[in-house]
C-alpha cells in the first residue's frame, strides 16, 4: 500500500504544460500578454502562486490570482506573461504550509534550480497543424515496394541485386549495396495499406541518385534516380498521395553530398571553381578530415571521404542549395512535385566546424525558404541525440524525438542485457524502471516549448536503429510501446514495417522489404495481421480523440512495471495505463470522471472501474487500457 | 547506520572534475589532444569507461584505459579529447554488472541524461590567477571609512546626511539618498584590516558621480566622484593597495546609465545628437519602458526612468564605453587608476532588449578590450540568476555566484521561515536540508567548465543581499558559512563588514558602516573580534593550501545536517566537515590518509581520527572541521 501512495500522489501534485487547458492556442507575438495557468490541487498545500519569467535576462514575478475551483477541489490559478523576448522561460513559485517550492517543466522542486527546466513561451510558430493529424509513415525506398517496371531496370555499377525475401545485410559493404529494387510506383501502387493505417503523412528517405541504397550520398539534387523511376514516377507518387489527402514529404542531406557529387567532382577537379568554397577544407590529419587524391584535406562526415561536410559560410552553398532557382530545397515542394514539407538529414552537424556553428542560422534560414515557398510546409530535423538547445532558435519545427522518446521507451521495455537496446553505446541494454523512463523523457521534454513537444516526431524506430519488435522480444511489448507511442504527446511516426512486426538487430539490417505476398495471404512470419490490427486500431483511437492528438500531459502513476499519465484537452479527458508486467495496480482520485459517467473504454485489455474509492487501476500486465474520462 | 552507510557510498562512486588530478592545468587550443581522468573505486563495479564528447554536435565515444591504481583499490582511466570545438562537453559511459551509467558533473546516473549536466573543456582561458589567490574584499565606498577630508565636503543636493552609527534605511527615498560620507582615502587609511584578513583584491563598488549613494546611476564616467575625493584619491587607493600586492577591481554599469548621465542629457536635448542612438527607444507603454517628458518612451532599468538603457547596437555606445581613448572600460585600467579589472553591473541584461541578444557579444568584446589593455585583467559578471548559459561563451571571465553559492548555502544554514532568508522572493525563506544545498551547488556547477567554477566570486552576501549574520542568526553558523565560503572551489568575496559581524535585512540595510572605533578598542555591539578572528584564520588556511585553492571537489557525505567533502590538488588532500547540528557521524575510508599519518587539523573544533575502521568522524554539531589527509 505504501508504495501505491507514494506513486499516486503524482495527481496532488500543481500541474502545468503548455496545451489549451494552460495556455491559449495560438503562437503569441512581441508585445502579446497572454495568460497562463497553472492547477493546483488541494492536496498540495499551496496558498499562493507567482509566475517567474525571464525577460531580458532578469526574472520577473507577478503574482497569480485564483479564478475557479474544479469538482475535485483543484484550484486554479492564472497570470500573464508579457511576450517581451521570442523565447520567455517561465515557472511557477509556489507557497505554503512545507515552504516554497517551483514547478517547472521537470516537475515540482523543494530547493532552487536552473532556468533549464522551465517551461518555454515561444513566438516561433509551431509545425503545421496536418504534421500532427495522422501518423508519419517512414518509407525507404528500396526496400518497400517493385512496380512492374522495376525489374526492367539495369543493375548499377556499385549495387549487390538482392531477392525481395533476403534478409538484409547488418554490416559490411553489402550493407549499403544490396539492392532490393524497390521504386515510387511500388509505393503509388500501395498508398491503400497506409490509407488503411491512418497515414496523415508519408515521409521518404532520399530519392536523389547516390551509389548506396540509402542515397544519404547524393551525387546531384537535380533529379530523382531513374532507378527509382525518376522525376515523373515522383511526381505521380505526389499526385496520389495528396489525391488521398496525404502529405509528403522529403528528406535531404544538408550537411554534406556525397563524394560523387557533381558539386565535389568540380571543386575536385577544379580548386579555382565556385564549387570548391561550398566544402569544408581542413588540415590533413584532423580529426573527421579526409584527403584528397591530390592531398587536400575535407572535412567528412565522421571522417568518412565519401561524405564531404557542406561549408554554410559560402554563398555558393546558400545558392545552390536554398536559394536558386534550382535550388533543391525549394523546387521539390513546387509542382510536379509538390513537397509538403522535409526531413533533414544530420541536422545537429549541419553548419557546425570546429570555432564556426551556423547551426541555427542554417535552421532558420531554411525555415524561411520552406515557408516561403509553402506557408504550410514542415522542416524536422534529424538530430539523434540531445536536440533540446537546437529546437529553441525558429529553424527545425520539431525533431526525430531519438533521446526524448525512443530511448526512453526502449529503456523501460527492453530486453534486459540485450546489446540491440543499447543502440549506438558499446555496452549491453539496460530494462530501466518506469521512473527512469519519465523521468528521461521530462528532462527532454521540459528544455523544449510545448508547441515542439506537441510536434515532435516520435518514434519506435527507424531505418538507423534496431526494430522495436527485435528490441522488445514479445509481441505484447510491441503493444505496450504502441499504445505510448499513439498516447503520448507528439506525432507517432512509423517506420514501415513496424506494423506488421519487422524485426532487425541494427538500422541496416532493420531495412527489411515489406511481404506483401504475405500480407495477401493474411499473414505470415514477416507479416503479423495482429500486430498490424493494433496499430490500426490504436491509430483510429488518436484520430478520434482531440485529447490524444493535442491534450496536455499529466503524469499520475509512475512504477517500476507501469505508468499511467492523463491526457486533457478542453473536451475531452483521456486516462493511458502501460504496464510492463503485473503491478500492484492504484486507486486515482474519482473526480476525474464526470459525475454519473463511466470510463469509456477506447483501446486495450486493462479496464479501468469507477468506484466509491475513486478509479480503479488493475494491476494486470503486460497489457494497456486507453479509456476515456470525459 | 543504515543512515550512515547511504551517505558515505558518494566516496564509492567513480569521480571526475576539471581539476589538475583530471585534466592537465592550463587553457588548451583548438587542435589540442587532451587527456582526461576518472577515478574509479573498487565498489562502484565499474569494468569499462568510455569518454564521451560532442563534437560539431555529434557524440562520440572513446574508450578509456585503465592506467593504474591508488592504494584504496581506486582505478584511474584515461583517454584524450580532441579539441575540435571552442568548448567541448563531455562525460564518461561506466559499464558494470548493473548495467551502464552515465557520470557528468551533476554525479552518476542510471539513465540517458542531456547534455546540460555534461563537464565542459573550455578553449577560453580562464579568469587571471591573481583573482584565485586571496580572497576579494567588497567595499561601498560611502560606508567603509571617512578620511580627514570627508567632512569639509559639501553635501551635494540629493544627500540626505547620516551619522557614522546610523542605522542605513532599508527602504524608502533615505535607502539611495542617506549619505555617510565615506571616501577613498578613508579606504587608503584601513589597508592593514584588509592585509590582516588575507585580502588578495579590492572590489570598489562604483566611484562615479551620480545622484545617489550608491552610484550605479552615474552621471560621468569621465571622472571619479568629488565626494569620494576624485581621481587623486582613486590614484592614491590604487598605488596603495598595490604596493601591498593586492589587486583593485572597479564596478562599471554596461546596462544603463543614470538619467543624470550627461550622454542621456544630450539625448534627450537633442534627438538628433549621436548619443540619442546610445540609448534603447521603445513604445511608451510596454514593460520596462519610462517615457521622456516630451513623451518618448525608453527602456529602462526594471523600469526605472532614472536608469535609461544603454543600446549595444549603436557603435557610438561602443566608442564611448569601449573603444574610444577615453573608454572607461580601458582608460581606468591605465595609469594612474591602475585597475586590474571590472565587476560589471547588470551583466545579465546587458545587451539584451526584446528580439535582440547581444549579451555574449558584449561579454566578448569587453574581456577582448580589457584583456587588450592589460592581458591580466579580470572580468566579472553581475548575473544574480542563471548565468550558466553567459559564462560558456568566452566573455565573462567568472559570475557573483548568487544562484550556485549563495543561495544553496544559505537554504541549508538559514533561520526557517525568516523571509530575510528568501531575498527576492516575496516568501519566507526554507532551512532545507543539505542535500538540497548540495544538488543545487552541482546543477549549476555543472552547466559551466570547472576552469569558471574554480573562479567564481562566491560570496555570502553582498551590498545587494541581506547579511549573513542575519540570514544564519547565529555566530555558530556564521563560522559554519564562513568555513564553506573558504574551503569551496572558487574565490572567497566579503562584503566588508561580514568579518566584524554585520547585520541587515536587505541589500540597503545592509550597508552598514565599518564600526572601526570599537575595533580600535577590541570589540564591540558592531565589532564581533571572535568572528574576525574566524575570517582571519580561515582565510589563511586556504592561501597555506594548494587543495584548497585549486583542488577538485568530491562530495563524501551528504546528510540532512552534516555535509563532508574532499578538496585535492596533485600534492595535498583537505577534508572539510561542516554540521549545522549534530548529526549522525561517518567513517570513511582509511586510505584516505596516507599510510602511518595521521589527520593533519587545520581549523574548527570537529577532530577527525584515522583509525583501523577508517577516518572517523564524529556527529558533534554546529561546528566545522578541516585537516589535511594527505
Amino acid at each position: 500500500m505504501h508504495r501505491i501512495r507514494a506513486v499516486t500522489n503524482l495527481l496532488d501534485q500543481p500541474h502545468h504544460d503548455g496545451s489549451a487547458l494552460h495556455v491559449p492556442e495560438g503562437t503569441p507575438t512581441l508585445g502579446d500578454r497572454v495568460p497562463v495557468r497553472v492547477r493546483v490541487p488541494q492536496a498540495a498545500g499551496v496558498d499562493r502562486v507567482w509566475l517567474r519569467t525571464v525577460r531580458d535576462g532578469e526574472p520577473r514575478l507577478s503574482e497569480a490570482v485564483r479564478d475557479g475551483d474544479t469538482p475535485g477541489g483543484e484550484a486554479s490559478f492564472v497570470t500573464e506573461v508579457d511576450v517581451h523576448n521570442p523565447v520567455t522561460p517561465y515557472r511557477f513559485l509556489l507557497d505554503g504550509s512545507g515552504g516554497y517550492r517551483w514547478l517547472d517543466g521537470r516537475g515540482v522542486h523543494d530547493r532552487d534550480v536552473p532556468d533549464a527546466g522551465s517551461f518555454r513561451l515561444t513566438t516561433h510558430a509551431p509545425a503545421p497543424a496536418w504534421l500532427g493529424d495522422g501518423l508519419v509513415y517512414q518509407v525507404f525506398p528500396d526496400r518497400f515496394a517493385r512496380s512492374g517496371a522495376a525489374s526492367d531496370r539495369a543493375v548499377p555499377d556499385w549495387a549487390a541485386p538482392a531477392a525481395w525475401d533476403d534478409e538484409p545485410a547488418g554490416d559490411g559493404v553489402l550493407a549499403g549495396t544490396q539492392l532490393y529494387g524497390g521504386d515510387l510506383d511500388g509505393i503509388t501502387e500501395h498508398l491503400d495499406h497506409l490509407v488503411a493505417l491512418g497515414v496523415g503523412t508519408v515521409y521518404l528517405t532520399p530519392v536523389f541518385p547516390g551509389r548506396s541504397n540509402h542515397r544519404y550520398d547524393a551525387s546531384t539534387f537535380d533529379h530523382v534516380d531513374p532507378l527509382l523511376g525518376g522525376d515523373e514516377a515522383y511526381a505521380r507518387l505526389s499526385a496520389a498521395v495528396h489525391a488521398r489527402g496525404m502529405r509528403l514529404m522529403g528528406d535531404i542531406t544538408t550537411n554534406h553530398t556525397g563524394q560523387e557529387h557533381e558539386w565535389f567532382a568540380r571543386a575536385l577537379a577544379d580548386p579555382t571553381s565556385p564549387e570548391r568554397g561550398m566544402y569544408v577544407w581542413d588540415e590533413p590529419g584532423r580529426p573527421d578530415v579526409a584527403t584528397t587524391p591530390d592531398g587536400a584535406g575535407y572535412a567528412a562526415w565522421l571522417g568518412f571521404g565519401s561524405l564531404p561536410k557542406l561549408d554554410w559560410s559560402s554563398p555558393e552553398t546558400w545558392r545552390r542549395l536554398v536559394t536558386g532557382d534550382r535550388a533543391p530545397i525549394t523546387r521539390y515542394l513546387r509542382e510536379p512535385f509538390g513537397l509538403d514539407g522535409w526531413r533533414v538529414d544530420v541536422a545537429n552537424m549541419t553548419g557546425r566546424w570546429g570555432s564556426a556553428d551556423r547551426a541555427h542560422d542554417v535552421a532558420r534560414e531554411l525555415r524561411a525558404a520552406v515557408v516561403g515557398e509553402r506557408p504550410d510546409a514542415g522542416l524536422i530535423a534529424e538530430h539523434f541525440h540531445d536536440a533540446t538547445h537546437d529546437l529553441l532558435a525558429g529553424g527545425w519545427h520539431a525533431n526525430m524525438n531519438y533521446t526524448g522518446f525512443t530511448r526512453p521507451a526502449w529503456s523501460w521495455l527492453a530486453q534486459h542485457g540485450s546489446p540491440v537496446a543499447a543502440h549506438g553505446l558499446p555496452v549491453a541494454g539496460v530494462r530501466r524502471p518506469g521512473s527512469a523512463m519519465v523521468a528521461a523523457m521530462r528532462d527532454f521534454d521540459a528544455a523544449v516549448p510545448w508547441s515542439v513537444t506537441a510536434r515532435q516526431w516520435n518514434l519506435l524506430g527507424s531505418h538507423d536503429t534496431p526494430r522495436l519488435a527485435t528490441v522488445v522480444g514479445s509481441a505484447e511489448l510491441v503493444e505496450v510501446a504502441a499504445t505510448l507511442l499513439f498516447t503520448y504527446p507528439g506525432t507517432p511516426v512509423v517506420f514501415a514495417g513496424d506494423e506488421v512486426g519487422a524485426t532487425g538487430d541494427n538500422g541496416e539490417h532493420a531495412r527489411t522489404t515489406m511481404a506483401w505476398d504475405q500480407g495477401a495471404r493474411g499473414g505470415g512470419p514477416r507479416w503479423d495481421a495482429a500486430t498490424l490490427d493494433v496499430y490500426r486500431r490504436l491509430s483510429a483511437v488518436r484520430r478520434g480523440s482531440s485529447a490524444l492528438r493535442d491534450g496536455g500531459l499529466r503524469w499520475a502513476v509512475v512504477t517500476e512495471d507501469a505508468v499511467v499519465f492523463l491526457r486533457e484537452s478542453p473536451t475531452e479527458r483521456v486516462l493511458v495505463v502501460l504496464a510492463r508486467g503485473p503491478w500492484a495496480g492504484a486507486v486515482l482520485p474519482g473526480h476525474l470522471v464526470a459525475p454519473g459517467a463511466s470510463p469509456e473504454p477506447l483501446y486495450g485489455q486493462v479496464e479501468v472501474r469507477a468506484t466509491e474509492a475513486g478509479i480503479v487501476v488493475p494491476g494486470d500486465g503486460p497489457g494497456v487500457g486507453v479509456h476515456r474520462l470525459a
